[in-house]
């Protein structure tokens, strides 16, 4: 039997109690922008990383959750550190959900729950195949670093400050990334980086309270101001036209551009994914899949104002005015910096008395295409997976990578992870495939393995 | 004893029951939007409307709340209808609040609910004044007809057809219409007409499902869309610019401008109201003036899309927005013209794919400025109230005057009631004062005499 199969044979062998783990986490309602659930997460965790053998430390700032920190050591002297997130997404619309996003269901094959894909899914994957690699080959040959944060879905605030805080404890020479993905045609996907995220809330107040709509005449209106404000962060074709917003952006390198020339972009199964016949502003071909990766974008996330209850009819001139806004970023694009240039942006538009919250910022970031642990994940995947893998200089969403690959210097790799293009990542519905699960769990121990060799 | 000082007392008399009616119909939530609590409402006014001596019909067509009208025969051979409505404005934002909006709260001299003002003070204020009528002069010199709608906070829907279907039971040969207002400086108020209504609600949906916000550098954003499309309804200083909207508007005439000359209009006050230093488009002056009364209006009265917690970081891209916007208009603009003008100017900036959904619309209204109950009012008011009353051709609010003025050519008049500009009409914490609730209660008994006169 080769070492492969001896892995998948293992991993089938646990499979129910696997699943059975991500069914508890799954089931625990770790919303952090609203701070449900988390300690709970965090003392699951603590005990199944003990299990393990790790000794586990909790790690805070004033105002943060706990992130959890499991080494456990091992015989070599290289350190690996795996980072995953325990936090997950809010689940409105919740009539949208099917079953309840935090009662997992498992049906055709897959399991729902709100997390399943993003990120408890690869977290549980990845404490799966710790267990199953000392069941096989007892110890690491390296010294393992398991850090767990859970703030990732409220914009990891806190996270820079305990990175710099806890520097020493945290030193690795490289680091895992929370999961990769399959495309849309089971191509696994690699991603040595990922863009940075800036969410702003912009709030405007033009009357001390909401009036009858008949004095629309001379009352100055929030929503008007709002609506033509956010509008004005966009030309009429779409581009953001921010003075100075583009300045730093980076072109591809050589090794970049070939990349991205051998990157597969299904567009027609995309647009069904999507439900739409057409990409904004037209994109399609190389100049789509450059922009998938070296665009940032302006997205407007929320926006309310008066009343909102479809159908009825109230005739209110609202006094206020909330939107927000995410802007992701590419490198070498800073989040505080292009804070700035939204509000000189909506001052010299004469939108002067909007007021610019930052709810928070992640610089975008990159690691080395060829980090030992690259190579590791590299390897193993050319032989585990029946698809060729491809391999991404960065992701095009976000995660805070910044305080690790350039504030603690550790190259970073995201391997391939339990997610899928629909597996409704902070949507309802969402959910991953019990055989990529299973899958996920043995491809770590397979590179988990080839790290050892390297 | 001079004539109104006997009303004036024999209205003090009855005042602590004329007010116990009012909390009453004030605790029942009769909001139509919702349709709640209108059956409470009509068996109250019935009963109430047959201690007077009314016989009662309940007037609707299919889909409609029952309408009441309450038949009181008199000795003349004229008749005179009174028109109220027993429906309220939705109640949010309901923290807002200070006290429950349908627990009638009585404070500092003024009682607070939501409808006090609009339109249960008025309704209530004229049953009373029926009462004092009768007890001091016995029956009335001449037909009344207590007509009392149940959908006018929704756009009276069927209130037209309503008219259309039972015109014969409904003629009259003159209407007094729902209250006029006391002006900021305490100057009554007199309308003959109003300002039209067209509501309407704009959807625009791009995607199946909600995405992850990262998607947004290809995925079409149905919130930029509808952003988009409402903003450019307006120019950049604000004016309406839908092809065609002004094409109808007529000008004042020689005595609407006379009477728009002498219209007060207390900008410090209204600016101190409103809570700003400004008004919309730099208003002001005789130009304000004007445009109180003769310019349309295009508000936005909601718009939501996405995630809306404030604070909190959905990082999503909306598959849906929606917007409501109210336009109100002036004659002779035609609501139903108007939403087909709106629909091709969508249409022409690329937004076809937007749908207008019409929630109601009613048309601009005049009557003329000396009919029988016009000049009954304005000889009463002259004699009754300390300051000169205000004359206006209409009001900058609707109502749905358009099917009894023009539609069954009853000439309209809306004699001082008991609202005031900071009574928060459609907003939390509706007011009327009591001392306005007990006058106007004695200035309907005075008007309905000097009626039964001319």
């Amino acid at each position: 039997m080769n070492e492969f199969d001896r892995i998948r044979e293992q991993v089938e062998a646990g499979f129910p109690r696997y699943l059975d783990h991500l069914m508890q986490v799954c089931a625990i309602p770790s919303v952090s922008t609203v701070g449900l659930g988390l300690t709970d997460m965090t003392d699951w965790l603590e005990s199944r990383l003990k299990e393990l053998g790790a000794s586990v430390s909790r790690l805070s700032v004033p105002g943060s959750p706990e992130a959890l920190l499991g080494e456990i050591a091992g015989i070599g002297p290289r350190t690996l550190m795996i980072y995953d997130h325990y936090d997950v997404q809010p689940v409105d619309p919740l009539n949208l959900w099917i079953t309840p996003p935090f009662q997992p269901d498992v049906r055709d094959g897959r399991i729902f729950a709100r997390g399943a894909a993003d990120n408890k899914g690869d977290l549980m994957a990845r404490l799966s195949a710790l267990e199953v690699y000392q069941d096989l080959y007892g110890d690491f040959p390296f010294n393992l670093k398991f850090f767990i944060e859970g703030e990732e879905e409220s914009g990891s605030i806190h996270f820079e400050r305990i990175c710099q805080e806890f520097s020493e404890q945290l030193k690795a020479d490289d680091c895992v990334w929370e999961g990769g993905w399959f495309d849309l045609d089971g191509h696994p996907e690699m991603y040595f980086g990922c863009k940075g995220l800036l969410y702003i809330e912009l709030h405007c107040k033009r009357l001390s309270g909401d009036q009858h709509s008949s004095v629309a005449v001379y009352a100055p209106s929030a929503a008007w101001d709002l609506l033509r404000a956010v509008a004005s962060l966009k030309d009429e074709v779409g581009n953001i036209c921010i003075d100075g917003f583009h300045d730093r952006i980076v072109a591809p390198g050589p090794r970049e551009q070939e990349l991205l020339d051998s990157m597969p972009f299904n567009e027609k199964a995309q647009l069904e994914r999507l439900g739409t016949t057409e990409f904004a502003q037209g994109l399609h071909g190389p100049e789509l899949k450059r922009a998938v990766l070296y665009s940032p974008t302006a997205n407007i996330a929320g926006f309310e104002t008066g009343y909102t209850v479809p159908g009825g009819q109230k005739t209110v001139l609202p006094a206020e005015a909330m939107a927000k806004v995410d802007f992701r970023l590419v490198p070498d694009q800073d989040g505080t910096e292009i804070a700035g240039l939204v509000r000189a942006h909506l001052k010299r538009h004469g939108f002067g008395h909007i007021e610019v919250r930052v709810l928070s910022h992640e610089n975008p970031s990159r690691s080395p295409l060829d980090s030992a642990l690259g190579k590791a994940a590299e390897a193993a995947a050319k032989r585990w997976f029946p698809k060729p893998m491809t391999i991404y200089p960065y992701m095009w969403a976000t995660g805070p990578m910044f305080p690790i690959a350039q504030g603690l210097a550790i190259p970073i790799c995201s391997p391939p992870g339990v997610g899928r293009p629909d597996s409704n990542l902070h949507a309802p519905n969402e959910h991953i495939w019990l055989k990529d699960y299973q899958d996920i769990i043995g491809y770590t121990v397979a590179y988990l393995r080839e790290y050892g060799r390297v």
